[in-house]
């Protein structure tokens, strides 16, 4: 295996770190704030490990899926690492364990907290923890393909590594085109929000914040009742945009080059919409006789749906004391996730659509058993590798479930908690249901729990496989084979 | 489709039945109760019914594996029709959606129970009701492919539809006579677990019921603590008998034969009893500080694992107060379910092991691409039609649970009664937890709860596509039109 490739990728994505350190500086000169200082020496740091990683070019660029796996897995775990490094510093989250899963919460964004008094932190912590969920959301390797000259057709196994959804695509032939093309759209869109809340007369900070969190359907709040306390008018541009950074980003590049008609007819988009206004209208019905007005229990709903279906997890209410259906609706969702190319997590849409066909299709071939019908998708033929992909993910998807369900039941805490914590995770939604519901938070779980649920946040953000590949062991026996290699060629 | 083979089954089913309702009427004249006498009418209604049925014998004898399953899925509805009009008829269940419950849950061998007083029932009908678990656990078809004369060389599809497991394999080349040699086996072990019950002072009346219900790893009991008031030495009678029930019968079939140590080399049954001794291993660890002693906490450990994994559902103690990680343990173990081709519910551990095998081998074709192994089952591999039909069953598997859960949180109960109550009906347990725990009953929910409930049952006992072929239109066009084309014909 080829590594110093990964030596070199992991360096990149330090110093890029370092970069983005430097803005919660910056917040904190705006705001005076004496805790920016500790981001200083973090950066410098990140930045000298960074330089160290990268001074020796690799002479081999060609890297395949495996390479691009292990170092997508390996950069998140050097990324939480080091941006958990301030919390500690400045003292406003003492213990190491949870600032590495505020962390990595935010990395995957999740936006689950151990936090129970956020308003506590200071600016330049409150920014940080949301801006990790925009680096985040449109991926770190995503981001170092746009703007890092890295030389090489393999690039997309990269992407591939990062990116959710069964099957990546390139929306152009060059995948540092594509790259740039997304973040391009990701950028504006995230400031066209951050526009119209303003508008909305929500204070500056207040803005940029909420906008990261939900471009990158992370959901840190930066208040204590994450969103109760806003305008219905804010709520609104939050729950559309949220809906909007669900929808796979495929559409928004058709809708750029004028092909509106070709965007509109994707079914995962279709059927994605289709899933939230079903789960609002339930869940409208199921509220209304407790809600203040009609307009107060469609603007819950409705926010609500869109907060967890796209995985971001912000809340305006605790839906912790629906009814029993609307718990059982939001559950679901929570597996259902968003759109493949979207910056949300969950299972994504449309491998249900596809999980969907298949078992049409064999009652179609159980009744009619002369019928030879191929699954279709956006009028194309799936093809037996994504379909059998499909399969193994959800498979996989269950196991790293179902053990990590029993680790945590190990803190006894009761059914619900364990199973909607896991969920919540794995899914990168953020709150669940009991004791983590969202007027609550995860700080009361033990070390070990704690560890168990950052493997989930990342285990669900990077869809498994580069995760678990981690724990083979013949990865790590080709890491060093080749590295013997190598100098045995000097 | 040939409807008159269909019709000529289900007329047999009921003649069946018929003869079957009067041993409950023995049991009655023997403890002189006036509740017998309801039984007559039944059986003789059941009789008629089923002696027009078969009054003309059908032309066409072939039939495939689609007629198998909607004459397999019609005979249990109808068998469980008749099944509970005696419940009704005496008045001991006197709402008819209750009995149809009881009866159901008694067919299917799940043991769900509506009754909070079930010692208050008569001798026959307590004796009936555990008798359905004894016909419904090595299946009613196989029992009728056994003793009637059914012409033609398709049987095998009847039997198919009706036996659990991914794969049905005729133990001889008859069906007939692999027919007669499982009823044969289950026959026997039954009388020996009635035998060594005696043994242990077990009122006969008692041994009988308890036979039956272990034999089908049904659950019905015929006190209101289940189990808990019978001595240590029945409890590990009953624990024993309810493992061996579990296992694949072919297994015994190998031993009858001399060949103990291919059964002893089969894969599925060697999972299985390792699991089994996990569970009960981590469970022990878990009570141990609760328990009066050592061997006290063995006993109740065992007995819960067996009866959970097995999908009997007796109980000797309330597990609802255990710690969350042995509720972990129950749960997943309902899932998990007993060996293909035993008596005994839930997905199968065959299936487990087929897909563990799949994921494993995807990890593995990912690390060394060049790789190409095949997935083998002790020492075939298996062929790629099994390993698909696998995949859509747990697919859906998975649907039929999730809208389950869902149509049952109409009742507003809490997430794990709901979740618990369809998770032991679907893999017919028996109790799940909280309201629905080994301390409580199904009486309180909704009638249209109930009706889910029903059909989770069915669904789970058939392996989901029996049933489900009866909800698609085209069935009911196809049925239709065959009696057409008889009419014209004629």
């Amino acid at each position: 295996m080829n590594s110093s490739i990964i030596r070199y990728i992991l360096g990149s994505i330090l110093k890029t770190e370092a970069a983005l350190l430097l803005l919660p500086c910056i917040v904190a000169l705006i705001y005076t704030e004496r805790e920016g200082l500790w981001y200083l020496p973090v950066a410098a740091a990140c930045f000298m490990l960074g330089f160290l990683m990268t001074r020796r070019k690799p002479k081999d660029n060609v890297f395949y899926l495996k390479e691009g796996c292990i170092a997508t897995a390996l950069s998140w775990i050097f990324l939480s690492f080091f941006g958990c490094l301030p919390f500690c510093l400045t003292g406003e989250i003492p213990s190491f364990t949870d600032a590495m899963f505020e962390t990595i919460s935010g990395f995957t964004t999740t936006g689950a907290s151990i936090l129970s008094d956020v308003e506590a932190l200071s600016h330049c912590s409150l920014f940080w923890r949301s801006f990790t969920h925009w680096i985040g959301g449109m991926g770190v390797l995503v981001f170092l393909l746009a703007i890092v000259p890295l030389s090489g057709g393999s690039n997309i196994n990269l992407m591939r590594a990062e990116s959710p959804g069964p099957s990546v695509g390139k929306l152009v032939p060059k995948v540092k085109y594509t790259a740039r093309i997304l973040y391009l759209i990701y950028l504006g869109m995230t400031v066209i929000e951050i526009i119209l809340l303003l508008i909305g007369k929500m204070p500056l900070f207040d803005a940029l914040c909420t906008g990261f969190g939900t471009a990158g359907t992370g959901g840190f709040g930066i208040k204590n009742d994450s969103f109760a306390s806003y305008s219905p008018y804010l709520q609104w541009v939050v729950t559309i945009f949220m809906i909007l950074f669900g929808v796979n980003f495929n559409a928004y590049y058709l809708v750029l080059f004028g092909k509106i008609k070709k965007a509109l007819q994707m079914e995962e988009v279709r059927y994605y919409l289709l899933t939230i206004i079903a789960a609002v209208g339930i869940i409208f019905l199921s509220i209304l006789g407790t809600c203040t007005s009609a307009f107060d229990a469609l603007t819950q709903s409705a926010f609500q749906v869109a907060s967890i279906i796209t995985t971001t997890g912000f809340s305006t209410t605790d839906f912790n004391t629906w009814t029993g259906t609307c718990k059982v609706i939001l559950v679901l969702l929570m597996f259902v996730g968003a759109c493949a190319g979207s910056t949300g997590g969950g299972i994504k849409v449309s491998r249900f659509v596809i999980l969907f066909k298949t078992v049409k299709k064999e009652f179609t071939s159980f009744i009619h058993p002369k019928s030879i019908k191929k699954i279709q998708m956006d009028d194309k033929p799936v093809d037996h590798e994504t379909m059998r992909t499909v399969n193994v993910y959800i498979i996989t998807f269950m196991v790293v479930f179902v053990l990590s369900v029993f680790l945590v039941s190990f803190d006894d805490t009761d059914l619900v908690t364990g199973f909607t914590a896991v969920a919540a995770t794995i899914n990168n939604i953020g709150p669940g249901l009991e004791m983590v519901g969202p007027a609550a938070n995860f700080g009361f779980f033990s070390n070990f729990a704690k560890y168990v649920l950052m493997f989930d946040m990342l285990a669900g953000r990077l869809e498994l496989f580069p995760l678990l590949l981690l724990f083979h062991p013949s990865i790590w026996k080709d890491l060093f084979a080749y590295k013997k290699s190598v100098r045995k060629r000097k």
